[in-house]
């Protein structure tokens, strides 16, 4: 019979694709240079030419059927063994090959996390402001996700309101920094304290709380942000990463899961990895893709745009008198809207053609995100907008 | 807590794969060339030069933005419509693109068919022998499976077999033709009584029953093959394809699911599969590879190498004294076992060098599979070993 939970999840509509269609529609209408489009998180700088160039390489150099062949499940050894020396080198960690697990993009990676380290009815915890598609993810491994409010003031976690949500029905704790929406990097002090307080629910309850994070956006950090690769400070971490920003490759769904050297299970978790990709048929991630990464692993595309835009926002925003928290990375900010509804205002800007999305969808109201993966010219074009719905409400 | 099912899954050896690391180990010891290795379904035939050809072509032609940036959730636009066409053209139907959803290969299109046309608890109906997968896959998504014993004189269906297991909380049938591992391709006569059977129960219940075609066998058919188009007798029909063996690319994961136009709440399926996608962190199937489908969907590899070793393999081992359904089409073969455990029988091949994959994991035991995917010097070298290990077990 058809599907109850696929079926239920169509009649909440996608806020952000309603927002791009509606912006497609006015870029039809009144041409593309007078709509602000800031709703989706598309990366707007191209790959690096490395990209092309190593991908031309390995169809000349390579047979087809040891490129496009299957690969081993457990991923194709000269990504795991790049991955690893990458991290090694620039985290101080100290991963193997066999602690990673080349998956589709962070998506597949936390499908993964998810179903190795829950069991359907467990409890996974996150903290607002959140990624919208964490809740389909844990729905689909039947798992209950419990979002912790946010800490409006820094963004980083609220320990008090952390506290109060935990019990022993918790199996995995879920971080996502730096921080889609707010942009906000958590500090070294903020993840010393979520490692020690989880540390002793873990000896509390008795059992593993694994620490899944989700950092997609890992490559992205500005100026003087404290950064801490947070697999260095709790064991039992796993590590979701995606190439789809650093490297403007989101189509390609290529990523990876890192299990944590110290990870209690570690091995146990790996070898689950396998069994977990059969369950939910995703054999492998394409093999192109893994003997990509295996040659360009450490590259990035050039994205200092980002950097550049948000400092022409932050400032000018500020300026207009909007309250926002400062991001240390991503393309994204969450600045605080000039009313309480910021449905309302989401749709007030939609009135002046700038397309922000309500903070409502990740799980904090009151304000509203900017998506700044634009070209520069766009950023400047739509500030006088800015200024005109703050004003605006200021009357 | 450390998930259970993966965990149990792994106690289940994984028997293909542990035959297949036996044969690598007898490679290092006594070289290729005395190694017989068919276990394992693997294309021996490189993907048609237009693979290399177009993907260099697309890397110069489109920007990487356009290539690499994230798909519309329901695929690209260029793959849906030459899917389309190609189908209508081919195989007499009638799709819009509207109907074809782009997936990882087959395996991610039965996810996605599993999770729209059933819900947890329900039971999915398929026939022995099958795809040792079908079990995870089903599991995955939380459904029962139900194998219908074979017909092993002629690997058709046996009606009164499917009878007898057929209730109301059957949600699906799933079905593999061309069959791996029997090679047999299901015929018209075949195909119509299942779907009036079908039809039947679904009238009699007062519920859709799909019908889940698994066809990544469809383009490897031999001649003088009767081979109906599934989809062109049964309206539910949800049909999962996969251009691994056409074009001999397993590690690139592409494939699609296609939903008859006729589909009872068709357009609700495909709108679902996009919610299915979220659960399983599954975005869309590679971008370049769609991409690349969109350009060259129609053409295969040079499939008639398989055709040339049924022949040599089929009337060498009926003619020493072998049992076996001549296959119609796919890479595999599927005798009966010369004693009738045939556990036994491919573990005594093993100490020829011979390695073969018993029936038993395909749900019908008493037989093992050949997967002839293999030079064809390869076939007639191990001529020799097939007549000695019928001749040891006659003695």
């Amino acid at each position: 019979m058809r599907n109850k939970i696929a079926e239920k999840m169509l009649e909440k509509k996608d806020m952000i694709f309603e927002i791009f269609e509606f912006s497609q529609k006015r870029i039809r209408e009144v041409g593309e240079e007078n709509v602000y489009d800031f709703s989706l998180g598309n990366p707007s700088v191209p790959s690096p030419d490395s990209v092309s160039e190593t991908i031309h390489l390995l169809l000349d150099e390579l047979k087809p059927l040891e490129l496009h062949g299957y690969s081993p499940g457990k991923g194709i050894a000269d990504m795991k063994n790049a991955v690893a020396m990458h991290l090694n080198q620039k985290m101080g960690a100290h991963y193997g090959p066999e602690h990673i697990f080349p998956t589709l993009g962070a998506a597949g990676a936390l499908a993964h996390a998810l179903r190795t380290a829950a069991n359907p009815g467990e409890e996974i915890v996150t903290f607002a402001p959140c990624f919208s598609e964490y809740e389909p993810y844990t729905a689909g491994a039947g798992l209950k996700l419990t979002i912790v409010p946010a800490d409006t003031e820094h963004f980083q976690i609220d320990f008090e309101a952390f506290d109060a949500v935990m019990n022993p029905n918790v199996a995995a704790v879920l971080v996502n920094s730096p921080n889609n929406p707010s942009g906000v990097v958590y500090s070294t002090e903020t993840i010393m304290t979520l490692a020690r307080k989880m540390r002793e629910k873990e000896t509390e309850y008795g059992h593993p709380i694994y620490l899944i994070s989700d950092e997609p956006y890992r490559d992205i950090i500005f100026k003087g942000t404290d950064s801490p690769y947070i697999a260095n400070y709790y064991d039992n971490t796993l590590t979701c990463y995606s190439y789809s920003k650093s490297l403007s490759l989101p189509g390609e769904r290529i990523g990876y899961l890192a299990v944590s050297p110290e990870c209690e299970d570690g091995e146990m978790i790996m070898a689950m990895c396998s069994q977990v990709s059969r369950m939910i048929g995703m054999n492998g991630a394409p093999s192109l893709m893994q003997r990509l990464i295996g040659r360009i692993e450490g590259q990035t595309a050039d994205l200092s745009v980002y950097e550049t835009n948000k400092n022409l926002l932050y400032d000018a925003l500020t300026s207009y008198g909007y309250s926002c928290v400062e991001p240390g990375g991503t393309f994204y900010m969450f600045p605080r809207s000039p009313i309480p509804d910021s449905m309302k205002f989401c749709h007030d800007a939609m009135k002046e053609d700038l397309m922000l999305v309500p903070g409502d969808i990740f799980g904090c109201p009151g304000h509203f995100r900017i998506a700044y993966c634009v070209p520069t010219q766009k950023v400047k074009k739509a500030l006088p907008v800015f200024r005109k719905m703050i004003e605006c409400c200021q009357e």
